[in-house]
């Protein structure tokens, strides 16, 4: 295998322009560093921040020339498009509520797309980005980046393969303490605005998180919810958490529970899927560890690079068993298979199909769909309420 | 202190009398044991099975003489009743549609009584039950075990401390597999029949533990549900999974799961219980660690007899840290703390506060009305309902 | 199978008296617990303290008539054996110094002995003990207690069955926290007279523990050893720390370390045993999980009860698979075990070869031996010296 | 602070040149990895094997041009000396034999130098080298990587704000399944040849590491040990096992156990350090976690980005807690911090001190002598033997 199939293909790094994630930003720094973690892109030009003395000191900062630093998104998305040697890729990590006119913009001029998500606010952004998608035969990977954890991909292959047999039972949860205090992790953060951050702080943070994850892993969809959401810090007017119980295809039923206000848990995303075989558990906050427990034989931690691994997880590890990898390289795990798919679009090549599971348009207008379902449960005083 | 409080107190161990628990059956095992292990009971009589060849053996087995074994719960008060040196409590460990007969007679011909879990299957009985023990006077503890564990009782301790501040979310989970193939795990048993096991298996079996788990440690009530309830494994008729989401008194919100049918899981009842200054989590199989996760300050973990043990914990611990003990002291610490309520009843003497932490009838009668009121719920498509 | 093979084969449950273990003394009130756990013994008599007030005050708080409440140990033997209905075994739990006397006067009595550990505090005693036991045919039972865990007690089958291939390295150690203060956690105390206590206070405690449960798993025995024993709590005159290499029958190599002043450690008595085919991990202080790693599979958990078990381990767990067990029910486990073997050599009846897995008086000789080797390495600078 | 500390004090990433790490290396692989993860480091030229073929091959795939894609590492550093943009730091990755010629080629010829431990196979070599390190006054990082970890880090912080209190006793463990097999996990490599792998497979693998480790987080040097180093696998010719016993400075004691031949361990470097206040632990194969059992309080569990993180420790996450780092993070802190004295030292600038704790070349002669000890002392039948 080639020590880097961007540039055995490409015969070049892909060219990546960010916009958003300026100083300050953890998800911006994130972005970059797992775009470059496996020297598939290279950065050439970014739209940093509002403010355009912080974007120029943050663009020069990250080695960027003054004239690749652009003043906002749509500008940057006007002149690389121009430029000889303009970015390939676009990545977004603005505020919510302005995905949808970035990436809309981004693929319409011709460039792939990284979204972060949740991929919009509305039903109607989402179904129409997605058409834009579909239209434009862009690559877009939407960063719901847990599943590129290798255990995570393992549980996946696990569930394709039987192994746990005919699913039957789901409980995921997503628990911090992010926001536990009265007084926001965050202040004046667009997070806490309601416009620009979204129907529900909670299900857009980490709620489409953790609904992705479960249909991740169990290629199931949830077609109907009972669910609450609100806000249980005094004084908070956005949501802190959400409850639902679940009705999925196929039969099988599902609790989901996920909150920002849970004072000292650090970042508790973790699914326990049932079959007629056997349950899988696994908790991103120990990523490493797959718990198998079988109907019939003694319960397993299966690990990366570890006995019995899986294509898809085999590939996400970078490393021989025992040397941890963590949220960083399951990050740069979508930057890099996206960039695989970037690069035979471009090519005109075969792609590796392994590289094909990174979370596109259609699994972020599943997740915007979720959003709206619960709200609507929730205002419904819990009524059992379809989803899409 | 005393090496036995109970013989200090009443001159002598108490007398013990079992109906239920025959060959076979783990729980009337587990009571026996429990009541002995601190050697405040002896065991004097039995009537521990239905069957009379099988009574009879069984009793001779335990070392009982034949006249003390009897063909019948009723035939044992009876007569144990009149015997001079009868037994002075009763122990209750049969199908759960008999717990209301034999304790209700049981109460009526002066015993104190131990009754196995949920109280009866029906809310009318339960009401009744609660009168009749109010009217005799009467010990009445019912083995929620699970209280019995000294880090259970910690965390009690730790919220009524304030040590979690303004409690806001709580998560509890019982998660077997004890029931997760077709073929149920005790073909014929009482369970399997609604009737004797009552309106919902899964709900009477564990779901009571776990309700009253998280009533014990956080002295909250659920005061509303939204449910579904239901059987997941192919052509079963008893309910084995349910599901919920609790409004609790004091504008506290939850999450609620149960099961029997997630293949391979042994005996999960987890509890996360989240408060404005930290958050503590704790499962039943690792029951040694009780998790304390602190706004403030870094995530401890609380042991028995270690660093900063609360009262009834540190009571409730035999041995020093280090040394687990399990399933089996907790369940005696209900056994043992109602046998000192029951030699101060008898002795009309002080009892030690610290001893009245075990469930009692009042406790199972809000077991009961919560079976309801999940039922109710499930059969209102999800409806919230109130409890009780 | 019976309820209680002891009072099926013997009619009655064994009359036990104690030697020792009277007010604040833990393992006297585990002795205790132990033998009454599993309803095999009646406490029949006791000499509970060397001062006689404290004595007849614990034995009537026991439930014990004051006729069988002895001011020595000797005076019980003697007394007991003369009386009709007298003991069948002793158990003495006295400071280490009066084993010999009192276990060798017990046999020469008549009566079948469970004695604490270590045996003796020379050689010559412990030889001369291994000598009176195999003259008098009686059982001997040392409470190497962690042997009675299940899941240790899995460990030494799946060796035994050959999982492991060729045993090859063995890591032991036994870290305590317990007397880390320079004021000991026992100021006083018999085991601070190295007289009394022997003349390593660490390896006397928990050393031999460790030698022991080396050797019960793996069946090896210690051949050679490099060794450093000492004091490492300023002002401690009594051993705190030792550290050795061993040297092991069959080529096998290992390390060993046990110390009570790790300040803030509670109780890791922890193996791991390689051999060519897998690894297994234990740790004392979560005992329900033994941890297997294949060379050629994902890493296992065993637990107690759970999916392939091995026989001795499945017969040594009281509850179905994840309802925890701890310590007192390790220690049940010898005193129920060494009932079985009582009960069939005073009926003359064939025992179960599975009850005859507890620590012996060859096993106390060999922790002995271990103990002088030990000390005469670290005196010879750490020369390897032989075992025996 | 800002985005990239490097280009704002050199205007530009450092140029680095690798020697050694061709496909198929595991270490060459994440040195490159480590790079470029912080975005401080350009890969400019390389010498990847020692068949040009390959050479070539592997240095186009990364990226590079032709030029400057060299057949030996000698070629390498006279041709970039000469180069006008030539690479400012030469890191080498080949087998031990060589570290020894080539680092101290690059140093004389004006690099700084990132190194693979072992540093040296002799200890000639290492004095040698640490006299041309300290001569030329260039940056020599050698890349014990486990120090680079977050919460290795904040131990050793610990330890020196005197949270422990007087260190007293230390294990250390590294025990790996590597090379359980009879059949070498490497066929051929040069880790199986004494002349290139040096005098001990596993002292210079993985011993070292532990070695290492140990002196990072307590500041102590081992000054005498009594060890025991041989092969275990039958058949192998090189070292696969290591114990010793520790005397450390300031009257500590410790014991030290390495082995590759534990079958299905994975990567179990693990550190316990007990002083008069407490004990800290930690493994590397869940390295996001450090346990603190205080003498007096609750055990805590300390956490990256967690309460009460210590400066180097904060400094060496990129994350909010609860988001594990791993590995590749760790490895990259210490070119990271490398990179930052670099820069200093190339512009005359001061240095954050913080960034000065990466491993040198004092550190690898420590570590150098530490291997001859053990090989000494084993051959001296176990002999305490004075380490230097």
């Amino acid at each position: 295998m080639s020590l880097n199939p961007v540039i055995s293909v490409l015969g070049r790094k892909l060219r990546l322009a960010v916009i958003g994630g300026g100083p300050g930003s953890f998800i911006g720094a994130m972005h970059r560093l797992a775009a470059q973690l496996d020297n598939r892109y290279e950065l050439v030009a970014a739209a940093l921040s509002s403010d355009p003395e912080k974007c120029l000191k943050a663009g020069l900062e990250l080695g960027l020339p003054a004239d690749r630093v652009y003043a906002s998104g749509l500008a940057l998305i006007a002149a690389e498009q121009a430029h000889p040697h303009g970015a390939d890729v676009v990545a977004i990590m603005t505020p919510n509520d302005s995905h949808f006119e970035l990436a809309t913009a981004a693929l319409q001029h011709g460039f792939d797309v990284i979204c972060d998500k949740p991929m919009t606010n509305t039903l109607e952004e989402a179904e129409r980005l997605c058409a834009t998608v579909r239209e434009t035969g862009k690559v877009f990977c939407l960063t719901h980046n847990y599943t590129g954890y290798p255990m995570a991909r393992q549980a996946k292959e696990m569930v394709a393969a039987g192994m746990l047999g005919e699913l039957r039972l789901i409980q995921v949860e997503y628990v911090q303490g992010f926001n536990a205090r009265e007084v926001p992790a965050q202040p004046g953060s667009w997070r806490h605005d309601p416009v620009k951050g979204g129907p529900s702080l909670v299900m857009g943070d980490i709620g489409t998180h953790a609904h992705n994850l479960l249909r991740f892993i169990t290629g199931l969809e949830v077609e109907e919810v009972a669910a609450e959401v609100g806000s249980i810090v005094p004084g908070r007017v956005v949501h802190d958490y959400a409850g639902a119980m679940l009705r999925l295809s196929r039969g099988v039923r599902g609790s989901f529970w996920v909150t920002q206000a849970a004072s000292g848990v650090e970042n508790s995303l973790a699914i326990r899927v049932s079959g007629s075989k056997g349950t899988l558990e696994w908790n991103q906050e120990v990523p490493q560890i797959l718990k198998f427990k079988p109907l019939d034989g003694p319960a397993e931690e299966r690990t990366p690079n570890g006995p019995e691994v899986l294509p898809l997880a085999a590939r996400s590890s970078r490393i021989v068993r025992g040397h941890p990898e963590g949220f960083p390289e399951a990050f740069a795990n979508l930057y890099s298979d996206a960039a695989e798919a970037i690069a035979a679009r471009r090519t005109g090549t075969q792609v590796n199909p392994l590289a094909l599971h990174f979370p596109n348009a259609e699994d972020g207008l599943a997740g915007v769909r979720f959003v709206a379902a619960v709200i609507a449960s929730s205002s419904a005083q819990g009524a059992w309420t379809r989803v899409g």
